[in-house]
């Protein structure tokens, strides 16, 4: 068993804080940025080839959204941390792309790490990818490692200005975002309980010898989304408490509502470990039962057979004198008495449902 | 086994926040719209056929309690929404109808989520619905996916003019149907408990190879009625607070009233979840006591049966000089001999308790 | 085994809160009221035959003791409800006898309620009974079910003048009841724990095959303790607060004595609990040693008979060409060489610690 | 076993609180009274014989310390009662003898309860006994059952004027005896992390039959000592939350360094319960795995003589035609097949490490 | 096994606290003592070799960090205690070597006390060394048992003026130290993570007969490294909250991310612990199932070889009237029917997959 998760992050030792080097391990995709900004009425993309592009455009309508793929690039943060006023810190903490769900309030902007969780289609192993956001007044930034697609319903509804987003400001679009994030965990989730339950079916039937690894494994990826979704819904939480100049009241009660789903992924899995936990223990019953079948056969045949044996052995003595060697029908007198104990025994253990 | 509950809401990915969708997984019953208008001396009931219809309504009493079955609707939806002030979110939770129990503060109104379990009466499977509160000014509203018969001894009273209930207003009325819900569990739990019991007589017996499976689903169905009653005393933990206009504070006195049965409910659950683990082990020590039993028996066999089984094979040895057996009464000497070994093992055994 | 405590209070349902039904299934006892009046100089009592008698008697001292047996009469509970100003909740509640230990404050008078155990002297099973307190200015009422005795120490002393009791308020009295109720659980635990440490005793000698359950008994009752016991010490730590006008700052310091007693009961049981936990393990293992045991008589007797079987068997053979058949001593000679195999197998096995 | 800890303080059931009794299973040793006053500059120590001496006498220095051995005397507990103006529940709860360690602010001064641990020189069992204090304004009271030792080390140093003690006031002289008390405990969880290696020693090797026992005996004196620990803090947390008048700033650092000693030794005894739970786990798989080794050899044994026990039945066979017995070498070549055969097994036996 | 862990710190028992002796367990290097004095400008070295020296020195720059190798020599703490105006409990605490990570306000400085873990170069066991530092206003103290390296890379930084260390004043200097101890941590848990890794591999092989010790010893290192992070992490919790004057709001934003980083770790030991709880099933039921394919094996080989041996008895059988004795064929009859047999018993276990 391989366990991805007992990596933690190594830091960039004796490298001052604020040192921003590239995530090594995370694939070089090209960078790409795009920037949508809209209002009410109108929504355009636009999508720069290098951060110096970026640095000189100057947007024109009120809300922007930039979304960036690839995390590796350090000089392009650096130039959207000047353009936006970041702080070292948020700056190192993307680019390290291991980052536990938390928000931090910078003052003039929000800045809140999740993760997302994928099966990976060959291994079907649980694999994540970190999703930062930037969330200031009449802007939002989001940063992914690679293009993870969770966010292009949003995008749709944003250009063709289905349901309110367009009516609303950068605080709907950054709520919009985050339910985005929580709405993918559903997929997730649904998947890894597909999962159990196809376990499930299996841990009775017992002929695979690797079950209780898989169990095991299982119980370890309850553990990771669990361990992704309880700091997410604290960073909700965090944010519903009203105390972010960012969010109007009105987008509040989205939060909310975003807060309550995060709770009822939550509660799905802890029942999916109490499943998977009744599972072990029928795994094991299941171990002990076979040993008690096992040991219940042996003890039958050993009861049947120890007697006839003994019969057989008495009569194979050579004393010269036992009489019922030399009767007519004594060998067959034998043979009748030992099936008839034989029968005897066998009904006795099948009235005791031995057998 | 099936784990119904291990399917969470699957969200409307994509779709803005607050579309209306019809709940497709619920049954598609035509919507039953019932009004009810009471004061101290009189009660009247309309039922609506159309949306329509209850726009067009002009109540003349001072407390409503509008009354939903069927949540599939999202016209209906709209309708009502548009009539009582309800946010897109309220509309959306409703529809969606898989919530967990909760309150949500909506300044002019309280939104509250709760859910009623049956046992189905075919498979003896528990299965929950959900049901939801708006309470506001002067009016209720309840909405049912069906017809779950929670509400009907309260309309009877509050037709019939019994109790209190008419005289107070639209507060008591909402504490009324909270009640309600509450009492229902106590049935639904005292079912619980009396499989708990069953299944408790079974244990010992031993002789269902099912047992196990069904102690887990026992004791699934604990989890699953404790996941929806913590939140429901949660729930009545914040309005006994006090914090919401709604309630006046003599019908605070009854919530809390409410709320302390909440408490005892949830015990009983701990109790039941206590005697579940306690069969467990004694269902894992009763089938190691089987193990034991079995080895035992195939020890005593084993040790009586050689030592005899031996002697018979050292009397049919082929020696030329084996003066026994030569003996005139060495053959009857030797069985009672092995008679002898086996009641003198027979009652070692049996004074070791081995027997 | 049959869980008592599986039983949920089944509520009236359908009727409005505050109807007064009898509890049912207590034994209809003629209720007994009875009332001790008294300052630091006299102390009358009082006994009613009828509620009305009490309606009309007016009470001359300043402290007033109400006690009464027996719950099931809904008359008298209005009668005494109308005569104290009682809120109908809590004459409902305590009709209904059966609540979690609580405290409630109505304002002008706080309702306690509590549990009293006994061990049934028959049956040797734990079983509770409800005792309430009404504590308010100038008098305290207390209902039991039936006479339990908790109080009778209490009441001698007030018509001995023993002790600060009538130089005290009512708020003193409250406290004294409340004591006795705490100390009537010392009587009650020291029982619980004199059969833990029988139980204990038999664990290892281990010929009663009902131990198993008898622990899981014990643990349960620990648990019914337990239960009555924590939201009594939450009554305590409420109560020691402060915020009660009814308790005068020189009871609050005894008030804090008896919640030190509530802790140290709840700390005795914890106790009680993991040794029984102790129990539980140590019956697991002399099971599962048992096991080793008779395993290891197998091994041996099968390890020591196998050979000798088989040496027997082979001079049983009937080949025409073999020597050692011939030979004079050759019979002798095997059976010594048997003999001392048997002794060798035996010495290697007494070394081994096998035997 | 014996569980001395389930005896839960007995009280004086009927008796109004305040009572001074005896405490009756204490010793009754001849009580024993000395005050220690000094300043600066000098320390005198006098010895009272009888209550009313120290009633009579007259300290002449700032600060009190007196300290009293044996607490079952209500009458001498009365006279110092008096003399310092305590409360009657603070004599009730030194003469009850059970308490657990707490903090109460009677005002004027505080009462706080603690317990010392010993081992028992001969039955190496633990064995605890209380220490009371009392703290006020320019003096300290020192309660023990016992002339336990605690305080020898800080009276010699008063006395010699060593360290800073003589400079201080009577706070400081009440965290010195706070601090000895907990020092004691370095020494007793010394002791017992002792214990709990040479326990640990002996699992593996498991020729003691009642390690289980013992193993379970050193979990439960690790919950005792964790149960005295554990309020101990709680009192040293409250004491340095400065809201007492009685310590100045100064020695709010002393004892926030005692508070921090009780978290070493509470986190001590973790490490000691994770060792032991540690123990218990290899414990049980030492006896399984000696369940399997004898199943293993069982096994074997049977495999090989088996076969070897069949052939030669085969041979003793008395069927007229039986070509092979005839054969001149016939013996010798079964002889050698079967030598064959066991060597074969042996071998494939060895391959698969069942040997 | 040894648990180091199980020795607590041995206070000087019976010395006033303040006494300063050597820590005589640890290594009696010789001190070492340095001065680092640096601006944005400049950045100067200075060792001292005797307290004496250090007293004398007068520094030049804002910023000093002074850094101790070796707590053995209370004369040296005296003197910088005298020269920093420390109050004795920070030399006592020093000194005393065994403190659990915390942070404790002087007023006009903190005194924090770490841990570093280190595994031994030779024995691969887990070993744990003390760091304080002491932070005022323009110093920063730290003083380690012996020169640990954790602070390498920090002293080169500053020393060649890289990052912005320089620049900012003694307070960014204790978080980069602060910081410098945490990412220590990740080098010791990838190592522990790699160690838990290996040994998860070698679980299923199962021919190590000491994997169950090796399981519980990294169990205890996980418990031993958790007991040092969650202090450090509620140290970097107290001083983000940003009560401490010495820490610019500047500063407060890095020493959050330190707090980051300590969740993180502790997240990462809280995956170990699942894994190695994992391994301890794992091994458990790969216990059970060799004794489950032991008892498989027995009884097979008895059902098979039982009737045969049988059979050869029955024809060893010495009666006078034995008809198939006499056939021709009945030898080779038999023979082939013994051979059916067995195959048929073969054929139906392997059907089973018993074999």
């Amino acid at each position: 068993m391989r366990h991805p998760q007992l990596k933690p992050r190594f830091p960039t030792l004796g490298e001052p804080p604020g040192t921003l080097l590239p995530a090594g391990d995370a694939p070089a995709l090209a960078s790409r940025i795009s920037l949508i900004e809209y209002n009410a009425a109108e929504c355009r993309e636009t999508v720069f080839a290098t951060p110096e592009e970026g640095l000189a455009y100057r947007p024109q309508l009120p809300v922007l959204w930039l979304n960036v793929y690839g995390l590796t690039d350090p000089a392009l943060m650096q130039a959207i941390g000047q353009r936006f006023g970041l702080h070292p810190l948020v700056l190192e903490d993307i680019l390290n792309s291991r980052q536990r769900p938390k928000v931090d309030d910078y003052g003039s902007y929000l800045f809140i790490a999740t993760r997302v969780y994928r099966y990976q289609p060959d291994s079907q192993r649980l694999q994540h990818d970190q999703v930062y956001l930037v969330i200031g007044q009449g802007f939002v930034l989001s940063f992914q490692t690679q293009p993870l697609g969770v966010f292009t319903a949003l995008r749709e509804r944003l250009q063709q200005g289905r349901g309110q987003l367009r009516q609303q400001g950068a605080d709907y679009l950054a709520y919009g975002l985050l339910d985005a994030i929580i709405d993918d965990y559903f997929g997730v989730i649904d998947q890894f309980n597909a999962n159990v339950e196809q376990l499930d079916k299996q841990v009775l039937s017992g002929h695979d010898r690797f079950i209780l690894a898989r169990i095991q494994r299982q119980k370890q990826e309850a553990m990771r989304l669990r361990r992704a979704l309880v700091p997410l819904r604290e960073v909700l939480n965090v944010l519903t408490r009203g105390e972010h100049v960012f969010f109007q009241p009105g987008t509040l009660l989205y939060l909310r509502d975003a807060f309550d789903h995060t709770l009822h992924l939550i509660e799905s899995l802890e029942t999916a470990r109490e499943v998977i936990s009744g599972m072990l223990e029928l795994y094991m019953s299941a171990q002990s039962n076979r040993l008690n079948v096992q040991m219940r056969v042996l003890t039958v045949i050993t009861i049947i057979f120890m007697p006839l044996t003994l019969i057989a052995g008495i009569y194979g003595m050579n004393f010269d004198n036992m009489p019922e060697l030399h009767w007519r029908y004594g060998y067959f007198g034998v043979m009748a008495g030992m099936a008839l104990i034989a029968l005897l025994l066998g009904f006795v253990f099948w009235r005791r449902r031995w057998l």
